[in-house]
């Protein structure tokens, strides 16, 4: 599948890597053969259009440098110039999130449908913003539009909810969808105060360059969002969301009380509205996690309270989503 | 679909209870008219081509009697006799689990598939005991086999571990599988003995009616056997096992420890080989949970470890995975 990737961060690198790893068992097990016929970071672009080398793509990250060094295309184009004039099957948008405009994302995926090339993205921003609007265009443009990338990092909410729970109709969700925010209250849980944790989460590369995309909640608004437009078929977006974050919390409202076997906290929560604030969370209930795991508990109307866990983040583990979205467009392609 | 119900306890009622309350939803969202044919409890069997009135069986069964005083049909026949004598697209097993030969289930599975049923089981005496040889038979015979509710109740979990992370490999697992121990245990952590704990467990009706299923670690150890077969490709059956239940273990032994921040919790695992056995589990880890819910982690290659948490038990819960197979079903019949 001649593929155009934008966006080299993390995200990005890992899937080269992955695609490198799994390049046999890809063309083996599942019949894909994916070329990277174009790629862009936010210094410049390579195209090739018989497949740019994987290895030269994670080599000239790996030394910091643009893939615009590799001079292999033209280096004037954009990556809106790619997905206007390069033949391919698919884009993979691994751009950073931005909640303001979901630019560059929004026109990124714009340009795709237009130009009838499948998407995978593993941007938030877009769908958060004007979920049904993407969505429709999508279905109009005849292209099939994945983002099992946007929610949970390597762990498969979106496909859980819809797949496993089908038969059954979700009444409620709750949710903790930053790892970060948890990290930090876990550590103010147990004594330190809110700067002191913060630090702490910084120094662990936990905190966004965007700080407010965790304290303030709004990378696990635009998680809920996603998922309550997709699995709860709502029509909301951000500004529809009541928002508290965890900024300027002391920790005297936070500490575990042992005898009260419960502790604080920020739970996304979605029944009739949406909201996202700190609970006192049982210790006997799933959602009591601490560290910076993500965890999500759906209740449906007949077979009770079901709760997935795992890293919300990470370079390989949301790679590894984009993956599976490719091996369900690649199944959904042979299915036509 | 015309179907073959056998087996009237808790999940078969509850079973009947789902179809009459979802009647209208069924027919409308997923084109299912189920008609239960022929009934069979321990004490006899009704019998009507036309369907039998749900209200009816649910009513003779909350008075303690059995559906053979419905008077339908030929009183005399057995459960066996119904498989080989009525039309029927689909057999219903919600027999009780017998782990050491699998009956009644083993023959009524063997009935459907030579008359060419469809079979949905919540049994899982014959998948632990001949998971291959069972699955086989199916195949030969052309018939949809489907188990969801031998493992985790209404949790989807053999769903989640194919659907949801089919794009990756699964390396290994670790998992509460039996709610009731789990309950025992969080309780002698609390400081309660081995006998307090179970004498609580049984007043509370958590306790299987042959209590080596739950404190032997049987029952565990047949959902364990089920999901290495039927997730990690393995072909394993009880025996394969190293069983260590509960049994006779000192509340010494258990008791939390809050300053090393971890719990003993029965842990069956499978990554080379199965095992079920006592293991520290550090409180940061979703699988040191308390009560009677049940957990599986998968740890896969490329997506990192996620886990699911629900209830593992309980007869509306397990009601609704049959619901879920019967909608697979007809999914499935319709494709082809």
């Amino acid at each position: 599948m001649r593929t155009i990737l934008i966006g080299l961060g993390t995200i990005g690198q890992s899937y080269c890597q992955l695609l490198e790893n799994r390049k046999e068992d890809l063309l083996t097990n599942y019949g894909i053969d994916s070329k990277i016929v174009a790629v862009a970071d936010s210094k410049g672009v390579a195209i090739d259009a018989k497949g740019i080398k994987i290895s030269d793509i994670l080599s000239v990250k790996k030394n910091n440098k643009s893939v615009s060094e590799l001079s292999i295309g033209e280096k004037s184009k954009t990556s809106i110039d790619l997905l206007e004039a390069i033949d391919a099957e698919l884009l993979v948008d691994a751009t950073t999130t931005n909640i303001q405009d979901g630019e560059p994302s929004a026109s990124l995926l714009e340009s795709a449908m237009k130009t009838k090339k499948n998407i995978i993205t593993a941007n938030k921003g877009p769908l958060a913003l004007a979920f049904s609007s993407v969505i429709e265009k999508a279905e109009y443009n005849n292209v099939v539009l994945k983002y099992s990338a946007t929610v949970g990092g390597g762990t498969p909410v979106l496909e859980f909810g819809r797949k496993c729970l089908e038969a059954d109709r979700i009444l409620e969700m709750n949710a903790i969808l930053n790892g970060t925010t948890n990290y930090i209250l876990t550590n103010m849980a147990d004594g330190m105060s809110f700067n002191d944790a913060l630090n702490d989460a910084k120094q662990k590369g936990y905190v966004e360059a965007d700080e407010s995309l965790d304290l303030d909640g709004l990378d696990a608004a635009a998680k809920l969002v996603i998922l309550a437009n997709w699995i709860m078929g709502m029509k909301v977006s951000i500004p529809d969301m009541k928002l508290t974050g965890i900024r300027k919390r002391d920790s005297s409202d936070i500490k575990r009380d042992a005898w009260k076997k419960f502790a604080i906290k920020l739970i996304a929560s979605c029944d009739k509205e949406l909201k996202f604030e700190p609970k006192e969370i049982s210790d006997n209930d799933p959602l009591c996690l601490m560290g910076t795991l993500n965890a999500i508990s759906f209740t449906s109307e007949h077979s009770g309270t079901q709760t997935i866990i795992g890293r919300g983040a990470g370079g390989i583990e949301t790679a590894s989503s984009i993956l599976r979205d490719l091996i369900d467009i690649r199944n959904e392609i042979v299915k036509i």
